[in-house]
C-alpha cells in the first residue's frame, strides 16, 4: 500500500527529508506532498546578507534546488499554499491556496513539520514602516535591495533636499548577534554609514564580553558606530513615511534605512494550535530520530519535525536550545528522510558551533561561554591566548585570540571562542570535534593537528589555550 | 641533591624538554646542560622554504628562542659542541668543541636525545657539488640564498656568456614530497623556471595518485615542468664545477641550481654506536612518556628521546613511523620536560596529519591512504567529493576535492585527503580529530561543524565525503 508523506515547509529540513525519503522509496511506495507558503524552495537563507551586500548577484544563486527539480523527483509540491490547521488525531492537515483562497484537508501517514523560524519584529512605533527591514527570506532580501536601489536613485526614497544627495546614506542595524553583524557588513558594502544599536555591553553576546570587545574594536576600525547597552524604542519616520532616525535608550540615531537583526524564534503557531507540546524556547521537541515527542518524551505517531522550528539538545549542557542554522536543518532532514525511507538515523544534538565574519574579521564559537557554563552549574576555568593564525614570521600572518573554557577537576573541554583575521575562525571545528567526543583539554593538547607555517604556528593557538587551561585544572 | 639533565640537540624537542623541565624545577634541583653542534637554537626548520622564497626576510625571524634566552633561564648551552659518544652504562656523554677540538666526558642523571634528522643526499655523481642544495638547516638555507644571489649577480655564478644573462635561470628540484613541493614554490618565487623530478607516478605520494594528479595539474598551471617516475642519477657540472643539468632516467634537465627534497632520516648514528636499539625506520623507539625503550619495550634508565630522531606510533595502523615534524618535536619536548619536572605526561602517537601548499594550491592529508590502508591489512572503501571550500554561490569560492577512506563493516574513519584552493586544507583537522577519537563516518556526519557561507557550504565537503562513504559500508 502506498503511504503518504506530507511535508509542511519546502526549505532545508522539509525538502531534505522529502528528497532523502524519495531516494529510498519510489512513488509507488511513498507519495510525497509538500506545502510551501512562499514561491521558492530549498534556498540558502544564510546567503541573504551576501546577496544584499552585492557579493551574490542574483537570488537564483541562493537556490539549491528549484520547485521543478523537486517535482522531477516525484514530489507533489504546492507553492503559495499555507497549511492552516493540523489535526494529529485524524492525521490530516488543512491547507489554503494563497491565490484562490481555496481550502482542503489532506490526509497523511507521516507528517514532517518544517515550518522554520520567524524574525523577531517588536511591536514598537515605526518598526513596521517601509524602509525597516528584516533579512530572513528571499522576499525580505528583495525588499531590502529595492529600498537600497530607491535610496541610490537621484531624487529617490528619502531624498528631501539637494544637500542630502551628496552626503552618504545612513543605516541603523538593530541587534548585535549573527544576523546583525552580517547585515552591518552588507550595508557597509553598499556604501552606507552604519550605526549598530544593541542591548548587551559588547556585540555578539554568544561570545564572552572580552571577545565581544575585540569585535567592537574591529567594527570601529571599519567606521561602524557601535551603540551598546541600548534598546531601540522607536523608528522615527519622515514625511514620506520612511525612516529618518532610530530612537533608542541611548539617543537618536539618524537613519535612511533600518535593518532588524533581533534574532528569530520557532514558527510553531500551527503546532501549538494543534495541541503539540512546545519546549521552553517555543520549539517542537523531538527524539534523536526527529520524531515529535510529547512532554514525557514519547514519540507522537506519524509526526516528525526538523529545522528552525525545533529545539535541539546541547551535548555540553544537556539542555535544550533553539539554534536556527541551515546546517542543522539539513541534517534533520537527512535523519527524517532516512528513517522514513526505512533506514536508521539519529541526530545526536549540537555543541553550539557558530561562525561569522564582518568584513575581514572572523568570529566563531562552540560549546558554552562563561555565562552558559555558569548557568549549567559547571565549575569552569578559562584561558585566553593571543597568537597568530599562521606562523608569526610570515608577512601577513593574521592575529587571532582564542578563549577556551574547561571544567575544573575533570578537565573536560566546555567551550571555545575565536576572533581574528583570515584563517582564524574555521579552526573552531577543532573545538567542535573535541566537544563532540567529550575530550579533556589534556587530550586536546596531543591531537595531531595540521602544521605548516602558512597554516598555523607550530603550536596551534587552540592547543596553546588547551595547555594554559590544563595548567589551571 | 642536584640532578643533572643533559640534552643533545638544542632545537625543538631538546629545548622544549629543557625549558619545560626548568619551568618545573629550579637550578638548585636540576642542572641542565645542552650540547648543540650548530650555532643556533630553537628555530623553525619548516620556515626555511619561505625564507629561501623571500617571504621571510631574515633567518633571525625563524628563531623562536636564542641561545641568550635559553641561558637566561639557567640552561648551560654549549654551542658548536658535538656529542661524539654516548655511554649509557656509565651515564655520560663525550663532547667535542668544534672550534678547539677539545673533548670531555659529561656525566648525566637524565639524558634527552634530540639529535633530529638528516636530509637524504644520495652518493651519486655531482650530488655534493656547490649549487646542489638541501634546505634542512639554517646554514643550508643561507648557502642556498648565497647561490641564488650569485646567480642573480651580473657575471656571477654559472654566467658563461652574455646571452645566458637574459634567459631565466633554471632550477631542478629532485623529490616530490613535502620538502620538494615547498622548495618548488620557493624557487618559483625567486623567478626560476622549475623542473620537478620525482620517482612516483604523481607528486606527493603521501596522497593517493588521483589526488596527486590534481597537484601535478596545479603545478603545470604554475609553469612547473613535472617529470614523474624518474630517478635522478647524476648532476652534470659545468666548467665552474657548478650544475648545468640533472640527468635522470627520463632524460637530461638543464639546471643552474639543484635542490634536493628527498626526505630525511633519523640522525641516530650516535645512539646506534651506543648500542641503543633502533626501529625499522632507523629511529629510536620510546614509550608514551618518551623514555627510550629496548627491543622488548622496557624503558632504559635515564634515557629520553624526542623529535625527528624517534619513531612514533601511528594510531590508525598501530605501526611505527618516522614523521619529522616540528609540531611533534615540540610535543615530545613538552612530554619529556613535564615528566622530568615531576609531572605526568604522555604522547599518545600520531594519526599522520600533514599539510602544505604550493603557491595557492593547498594540500593536506591525515590517517592512511589507500596504499597504507592495504598494507595495514584493512578492508577499506573510499569516497571522493568535489566541492567548494566556501558556499559555491560566493564569488571566489575555492574548489576543493576531498578523499575519505573508511573501514568496511565498522565504518571507522581511516584517512582523509584534501587538495584545493584557499581555505580548503586546514579542515584536515576535522579528520585528524575524528581519527584521534576513533570516530566512524556515521558519527562524523553529525559533528557540529561551523557553517556560514564565507567559510563552508552548508554541508561541509568532509561531511559529504563521510555521507558518501557511509552509504557504501
Amino acid at each position: 500500500m502506498t503511504e503518504h508523506l506530507v511535508v509542511i515547509g519546502a526549505d532545508a529540513a522539509g525538502m531534505s527529508a522529502a528528497s532523502q525519503a524519495r531516494r529510498r522509496r519510489g512513488p509507488e511506495e511513498l507519495r510525497i506532498t509538500a506545502f510551501e507558503r512562499g514561491s521558492v524552495t530549498s534556498y540558502s537563507a544564510c546567503g541573504i546578507p551576501y546577496w544584499v551586500g552585492g557579493e551574490v548577484a542574483e537570488a537564483d544563486e541562493l537556490i539549491a534546488r528549484t520547485p521543478e527539480q523537486h517535482r522531477a523527483r516525484g514530489i507533489d509540491l504546492r507553492l503559495r499554499t499555507e497549511v492552516t490547521a493540523l489535526d494529529p488525531e485524524r492525521r490530516r492537515v488543512r491547507s489554503r491556496d494563497l491565490d484562490t483562497g481555496a481550502q482542503e484537508w489532506t490526509p497523511y501517514d507521516h507528517l514532517v513539520i518544517a515550518t522554520g523560524a520567524e524574525p523577531v519584529r517588536p511591536a514598537l512605533p515605526g518598526f513596521d514602516a517601509p524602509g525597516v527591514h528584516t533579512a530572513h527570506t528571499l522576499p525580505d532580501g528583495r525588499a531590502l535591495l529595492d529600498t537600497l536601489a530607491g535610496l541610490r536613485a537621484p531624487g529617490g526614497l528619502g531624498e528631501t533636499d539637494g544637500a542630502a544627495a551628496a552626503s552618504p546614506r545612513r543605516a541603523v542595524v538593530i541587534g548585535g548577534g549573527y544576523i546583525g553583524i552580517e547585515m552591518v557588513e552588507a550595508v557597509l558594502r553598499q556604501g552606507y554609514q552604519v550605526t549598530l544599536v544593541h542591548r548587551t555591553p559588547e556585540p555578539m553576546p554568544g561570545l564572552d564580553p572580552q571577545m565581544g570587545a575585540l569585535i567592537r574594536r574591529g567594527m570601529a576600525k571599519l567606521g561602524v558606530e557601535v551603540v551598546p547597552e541600548a534598546e531601540a524604542t522607536e523608528v522615527l519616520l519622515g514625511p514620506d513615511g520612511r525612516p529618518r532616525a532610530v530612537r533608542s535608550t541611548a539617543g537618536e540615531h539618524p537613519a535612511d534605512l533600518v535593518v532588524l537583526g533581533l534574532g528569530v524564534r520557532p514558527r510553531t503557531a500551527l503546532a501549538r494550535a494543534a495541541g503539540l507540546p512546545l519546549g521552553v524556547h517555543g520549539g517542537l521537541r523531538t527524539d534523536e530520530r526527529m520524531r515529535v515527542v510529547d512532554a514525557a518524551g514519547t514519540p507522537l505517531p506519524g509526526l516528525w519535525a526538523g529545522g528552525d522550528c525545533v529545539e535541539v539538545r546541547h551535548l555540553v549542557s544537556g539542555q535544550h536550545r533553539h539554534v536556527a542554522l541551515g546546517t542543522h536543518a539539513n541534517k534533520h532532514g537527512l535523519v527524517i528522510g532516512t528513517n522514513l525511507g526505512g533506514g536508521e538515523a539519529a541526530f545526536p544534538g549540537v555543541v553550539g558551533t557558530a561562525i561569522t565574519r564582518i568584513c575581514d574579521l572572523e568570529i566563531a564559537r562552540t560549546g558554552l561561554n562563561e555565562r552558559e557554563a555558569t548557568a549549567a552549574g559547571l565549575d569552569w576555568t578559562a584561558a585566553v591566548v593571543e597568537s597568530t593564525a599562521q606562523a608569526g614570521y610570515l608577512p601577513g600572518a593574521a592575529w587571532m585570540t582564542v578563549k577556551l573554557l574547561a571544567e575544573r577537576g575533570s578537565g573536560r573541554l566546555l567551550g571555545l571562542q575565536i576572533v581574528g583575521g583570515a584563517g582564524a575562525a574555521k579552526r573552531i571545528d577543532i573545538g567542535a570535534m573535541a566537544l563532540g567526543s567529550g575530550l579533556t583539554v589534556q587530550e586536546l593538547i596531543f591531537q595531531d593537528l595540521a602544521y605548516a607555517p602558512p597554516f598555523s604556528p607550530v603550536w596551534d593557538p587552540v592547543l596553546v589555550a588547551a595547555r594554559k587551561a590544563a595548567a589551571r585544572i
